[in-house]
Parts: C-alpha cells; sequence; structure tokens
C-alpha cells in the first residue's frame, strides 16, 4: 500500500457545546495544521498516487472554506459541533467530493482511502480515515 | 475511523538485559516523549473520541508512576527488560485498565483500541497498538 | 551566557484592525505554541538559570490569563491590536513582572533577558527580546 | 502489533518524466529524511522487534547505495521513474532483501512488515508498506 | 527587539567544488526548508514588523528563481560555490534587494536585519545574518 | 554573520543535587538532543563556516565520552551538578578544546563562537553559548 500525504493549516474561531468541553465552550480559536494522506494499492503510469500539486490545491481549496473564520457562524457547518474530530471528518468529505468530481485527476478514481489529521497543538491532535 | 492523541513525556533511568543492546546494558536513560492515541469506529454525542482532558490525565497518572525513576528498581516492572518495546506496551496496558475502571469516562467503553508510541530520539521510535 | 526555554501554547480567537491583515480582520483564531527563553550570564549555586518547574508555572499562570478566550473582549488587552508580535511582548512583559515579584525565585533577580516566541503555525513565528 | 521506526536520510538529483511533473520534470534534487517502520506481532526473547543497531545499518547501508548522487544515471534504477513513492518502494524492497539475507538478525525472520516513508519538505511525504 | 519568521522550501540540484565536500563533489541535490526572520526595534503602527503575506511572497519569489533547477546551471550563480552557507547569504541579499525596492512594504524600510536559515536535513542547517 | 549547526545526541542516566530538582534528586536518566552551532563572521576559501562532516564526527566524540552512562559515576565530571545547563557548557568546552587542537581543521581557529543547546524534551530545552 502506497500513501501521499500533503500539509497545510487553518487559523479558525469557534465554540464547543458540551459540559465535557470546559472553557473550551466560550468562544476560542485553533491553527490547525491539516495532513491529507491519500492511499492507493497501486502507482499510476507515472509511478504516483495522485499529482501531488493538485492534492496541494484541492487541501487549500477546502482549507479556504474555512480559515480566518468563525465557525460558530458559518452556514456549511451549522449544527455541528465543530470538534477536532468533526473537522477531520468535514474535511476529509470534503476531499473525497472533490476527488469523486475529478478535482485530483483521472487516476485519482483508483485510491483507496483517505485519512485526515488536524493538530491542534504540540501535545494533540486527531485523524479520520475514510474509503474513497 | 477517529482517533486522538495526546502527548506527555517522562524521563528514567535504566539498563538493558542482553548481548544485543551492548553499551545499553550499562546503566543509562531516556527521555521518552509518549504519544497515547484512542481510536473508535463513531463519535460519542458530544462529537468526539474521547474526553482530551481526561485523556491527556489518564497519560499523566501513568507517565507519573515511572517518570524520574530508575526502572531497574521498580517492583512493578521486576523482571520486565524494559525496552521502549515493552514500556511502550506496559503503558498501553495500563491506560486500557484505566479505561475499563472508568477514568476516561463512560462513552470510553466505546474505545476500539490504542496505540502508545514512546520516541527515544530524533531518530528512533517505537509502537505498541492493541484493542481495548 | 546561557538560556533556558519552556515551551505551553494558548487557543485563542480574535480579529486585527487594518486593512494589511486582510481576512485576518474578521473573527478568527489560533493555537500559539508559546516558548519562554530565561538568558543569564552565569548560572547559580545549584548550576541552573532558572528553576524550570518556576519557570513552567510561571509561564503557564500567563498562558491562563488567555487561553481559551476571545481577545477582543478582554479588558486588559483592551486596545491592543493583538497581532503576534505585540502577543509576544506582552507576555514577556507579564513573564518580567512575575520575575521581579518573585514569581521565578530569589535567583531569578539574575536574569538577564527574556525571548518569547509564539509559533502561530508550521510556517510562522514572532518573537519578542527585553532586558529583565 | 509491535513496531519499531528508525530515521536517516539521503540527498540526491534526480528528474521526473511525465507532464504531470511540470517543473520537476527539470534535473533539481531533493533531501529526502527516511523512516523505516519494522512491525511484529510479538516481541522475541530480548523484548525488542528487532535489534536497532543492525537495524539503523541496514537503512544507511541502502541509503549508501543512493545519496549524493544523480539518480538519472544510476543502473540500478534504469528505466524507473523515480517519484517519491517508487523510491519508497525501492528502499523498503532493499530492507527486506536484507532482512531476508540476514542482516537484520536471526529473529528478523518473524516480521511482520515494514513500511517506509520519506519526508521530501516540511509540507510533504510518502510511503511504501508491504509484508515481510 | 522584534522578530517574525515566515519558512518556505525550495528543492534544487547542484555540486560542490573542494576536496572537503567528499561525496558532495558529485552532482547531487537538496530540499531546503528555508526560514526568512525579519527583524526590527520597534513595530509599526499596525503593530506588527512587516507584512507577513508581503514576506511570504517575498520569500518565494526569490525561491521560485532557484527551485526545481540545478544551480550549476544557474547564471546568476556562476562561480559561486553553492554551499549551503553561500545560499544562505544569496537568498538574504535578494531579499534585502527586495525590502529596499519596496516588495516588503514602506513599513520595510524600518527593518534593522534579516536571518536566512536553510535547514538541510533533520540533522544539519546553516544560517546567515546581515544588517538591513 | 554565518553558523551552521549540527544534531546529534545521547542517552545518560544521572541524579541532581539541591531541593530545587524535587523528583529529579532522584536517580533518573535523559535522552539530550544536541545540537552544536559554528558562528564565522566570513566564509573560508571553500565557501564553508566549517567542515560539516568534521564538525560532526567532533560532536560525535563528545557524546562517545558520556553517551549510555551513568553521570553521576564518571570521573571527568566529578563535583559538577550535571543540569542540562552545565552539561551545555562541558560539552561547548570539549568542543572549543577539540577545534583548538585541530579536531575541526585548520580553517576552524577562524571560528568566532560555539552555542551548544540540549533539547531534553519536547517542551524543555537549555543553551550554552561562548567565544572560540
Amino acid at each position: 500500500m502506497f500513501s501521499v500525504t500533503v500539509r497545510d493549516h487553518m487559523m479558525i474561531a469557534h465554540s464547543l457545546r458540551g459540559e465535557v468541553f470546559g472553557p473550551a465552550q466560550r468562544l476560542h480559536g485553533a491553527t490547525y495544521v491539516v495532513d491529507a494522506t491519500f492511499r492507493r494499492a497501486s502507482l499510476d503510469a507515472d509511478g504516483i498516487v495522485v499529482d501531488i500539486g493538485r492534492a496541494t490545491d484541492a487541501l487549500r481549496a477546502v482549507m479556504a472554506r474555512l480559515s480566518y473564520r468563525n465557525l460558530d457562524d458559518e452556514p456549511e457547518l451549522a449544527g455541528l459541533n465543530t470538534t477536532t474530530e468533526e473537522l477531520a471528518r468535514f474535511i476529509a468529505d470534503r476531499l473525497a467530493e472533490g476527488a469523486r468530481a475529478g478535482a485530483l485527476g483521472d487516476g485519482a478514481r483508483e485510491l483507496d482511502g483517505l485519512v485526515v489529521t488536524l493538530n491542534e497543538s504540540h501535545v494533540a491532535w486527531a485523524s479520520y480515515e475514510r474509503a474513497l
């Protein structure tokens, strides 16, 4: 199994709903350093998993929908408790939609899976892995 | 599949038994930067894998049993060759016991697995993964 | 010249005032991984720059005043454009006040200087250095 | 499941064939920081996955065949499009051959798998995982 | 004293002249992860050292002149032994020219100095510091 | 001003004397990831600060005197409270002696200074800087 990972980041404000979050129920924010990993059982004719330029652009496009925003006010996240885990899934699902729509090129239809990791600090991170 | 990871560290002395360890058979020591990863197929009602505060406390509690000690003299490690791999398993097993005893909250009973990684330097690390 | 550095982090929301900030004029947020460096020409009788436990506590105490907050609403930051540079100075000045008030112990009166670095992502950081 | 990882690096020149590579079709180069991960279901009698000294030497030996070279001129890579993915597989396959030939010691015959990750920058990396 | 640092990278081929370089006299290559640090005694009216967007663009523009190239064939480097140290100076000098020409905005005329660090692997890096 | 840094590591046991050290008065240990920085105002005829191969060997030679040892029992450290700060000075002084004795080559007589940083964990490090 092969994989390729690209890294980008976003800076957002949000608050979390639920007593379990303690002080993070207040409006605060985070830098998420986001790693998107694309998995594939065999390489394409060029010897790659995915065009790394297109993968980088696809990740940046998803970041641009969230970056420099207060996620509490974003219509497309309405009703979502924007935990690190939920944001990892949201980003992975948007990347998967893009891949199906051709954003990663024709070869990307051979991708087997996707992992998105959000690093929220030097001591905590979360991931979501899905088939593609 | 979702995962959440928290990081802590411990500083210990120990020696290793076996010719394969060469100079590490002498009493020496290590800083282990320890990453504990909790895995779960679906999120709980709050949208999380585990309460990250409780996960951090649970890891710190295990670290506290070993930190600033000479592992060669610790009764609970008697007979164990305290390699990085064995310490990863020891820590993972203690975290698993804690989870079963409720240290991570009720929701943590839905956790599927656990990975503990011990980073012993900038060029070497070891992991142990188990079901939970 | 000797130095000791300790690391902590905070997660905050804020907005920036000024056209130069582009989309960062909107309410957004950041994780700041904060490094506080203490400098001293010679070591104390124990062979240290500063008690690292006290230094860690002093940094954590400053972080606690800002963490999980919307800095736009914090009275003690009223009127301040909370850029990474200004926050580095704010934190360094609070640490300096603490040192003068004895928070770092008597020996800390021998400290020569202080550097505070705020890492805002994997590709950008800012520092402020001052005498002490 | 246990794993042990060791890190080394190599600095090479190469060019890539295929329009998808854009400017990387020109002769350029890379530092690859290479992580070799050895996996095993249970530990050996010494409590380890593999002798970390031998694992480090085995990785260094593979690096030495490529390091400080123009990969476009290397006979053993003739015909290969030396993408990060293909190089990860090339290195993993050489490590697997070495393991079978005894380079990692007798115990290494119990190894279950191998992952090789090539970090090509702070924002991109690729992996290849295989059974052993 | 304040500073702001931005990070980018380039991937190049080159060879080095001189027996001291051993195998690096052969054509090989490197990824340089490049940190450009801008220093200033006091902040501007917006509370910043430099517009971080402009600083990022200025660094990227210098990288683009070298990236995905064989430095042995670049006319603007003719006669230069392209060691990590010399490349750090080359990049710093180009950034300084850009700053004087207004690429960093009017406020950048108040900058006091510049440091460029080239990270060539996880175990080696070089810096050049100059006044501005 | 130019600088070049090389990184190595050592794993040691020790105990610290003084109430300020709390639990670190017990026998424990550390991995120190050690960065040795060599500074020089102008480059030599080859365009370098120092032969990086020789610098790496010189650092490794100092590490070898301490690595995999209990520092409490080392004659050459007798009477020294082996804090991170003191160890940074010890290593820097040994590197300086080596440089004067020619271990870094003739050109190294032009070196202006030396900084040694010991990273003891992901959240703490100490440095010592001296003229050369």
